[in-house]
């Protein structure tokens, strides 16, 4: 009988490229292969969960383990596809870790957009996409979405705004001056699509605050009277969206 | 003349035991002596902020830096003593860079207590109360906080629960089942003084979930459909309690 391979947080999820139905093969990557034969230690007949991104979450069969690598064959769909809240973070890079850290905890609180923006101030000068989409992915598996952010190509401020969808409501959070809070902007107004916008280590300079607040689609607003880093702002701000404007409702 | 001694986010701001007042003379530790003087390279002469959590915040003048340490004397009071949020954390402790970050982003959010509690399927079964301190006075330090949290002794959540201060809500904030969404719960009642409180990896044990919902003076809450880590549970939880019920109104 198929034994459950199990994580510490329940049955091993991968996010894979291909197509997924019943009957579908699917073939993992070489890294996974390894994290699943080596590192869970599968054999053939166990089970563990997939998903694409579109097709749902399917139960599938591990079947014969090789050198060469291993395909799996779904079984059953266990989880429909559904609409997610449409909550894009655009961040400035920060250094390697908390960069990390953020992306991971971004993805667990449900941002389908993980967008890098270069500003004045922003000390990180490359940007790994490949890291920042191996966060996402992983973080993805482990709070059981059924999909994993998109990751942005790197723009700067400047583009970023002159490329912006006008629809979608950017809230920026603003360390100076007379910004209102966010749960309190967000209690009066329609908000999604939305995105949240948060700066570098050392804030947005006078001139990008002019900017951002120059355009219509721009709200700035607070997060307290507490100084917080980076990273702990946009984890804050996600959060509070999802609580009043989510899927937290 | 005398400079102020500037960090990436500000001035140099210093948690210390000593009583500060116009004249007081403050003789750091051997710890912030160092980082003074030999990281942050002060002189005689250099401004810094001292904070202690009663006195609130003083501009302080660095005297003659010798082998033995630094002494600063108190010029004048730039910030109030105010009141604060009265929000507690608790949380069951973690792995050790993960709590590390707990620590940090807890303080950013403005939790007065940090209390670590043991459950059944907490794995770490060693607490540094050292080393969450240093997290915290320097999370409060880099924060503009004019306090720094408690870290309260840990406890079993039996013991926690049975000398719990009955008009203090703990939001139990539970993955399984019917709970109800923070931010709603939040907006129905007056909810302070207040407590966040988080599991380890594993999550609480169905008869520590029944227990917890036993208490009068607990309420079950939950952080949406998506699975989240420990930490990432405890920030959400402290940033919509802030956005809600705390300081960020």
């Amino acid at each position: 009988m198929a034994d459950e391979l199990t994580e510490a947080g329940g049955k091993v999820r991968l996010y894979v490229a291909a197509d997924l139905g019943t009957g579908a093969q699917v073939s993992l990557s070489e890294g996974q292969a390894h994290y699943l034969i080596h590192v869970m230690r599968a054999k053939a007949g166990d089970l563990v969960s997939l998903f694409n991104g579109r097709d749902g979450e399917w139960l599938a069969e591990t079947g014969a383990v090789s050198k060469r690598g291993v395909t799996l064959s779904c079984l059953r769909q266990t989880r429909a596809q559904g609409p997610v809240p449409d909550l894009w973070l655009v961040f400035a890079p920060i250094k390697k870790t908390p960069s990390d850290y953020l992306v991971q905890k971004a993805t667990e609180l449900g941002a389908v957009r993980l967008q890098p923006v270069f500003t004045r101030r922003t000390i990180v000068t490359r940007i790994n996409e490949d890291r920042l989409l191996a966060n996402a992915v992983e973080a993805a598996e482990q709070s059981e979405r059924l999909d994993v952010p998109e990751i942005g190509a790197p723009l700067t401020l400047e583009k970023l705004l002159a490329q912006w969808p006008a629809q979608r409501r950017l809230y920026f959070c603003d360390e100076g001056g007379d910004a209102r809070p966010l749960a309190q902007v967000l209690a009066e107004r329609e908000s999604s699509p939305a995105a949240i916008l948060t700066g570098p280590e050392g804030g947005f300079d006078p001139t990008e605050r002019a900017l951002l607040r120059a355009q219509v689609f721009v709200t700035p607003v607070t997060l307290g009277p507490r100084i917080l880093r980076a990273d702990t702002a946009a984890l804050a701000a996600l959060a509070i969206w999802q609580g009043s404007a989510g899927d937290w409702r």
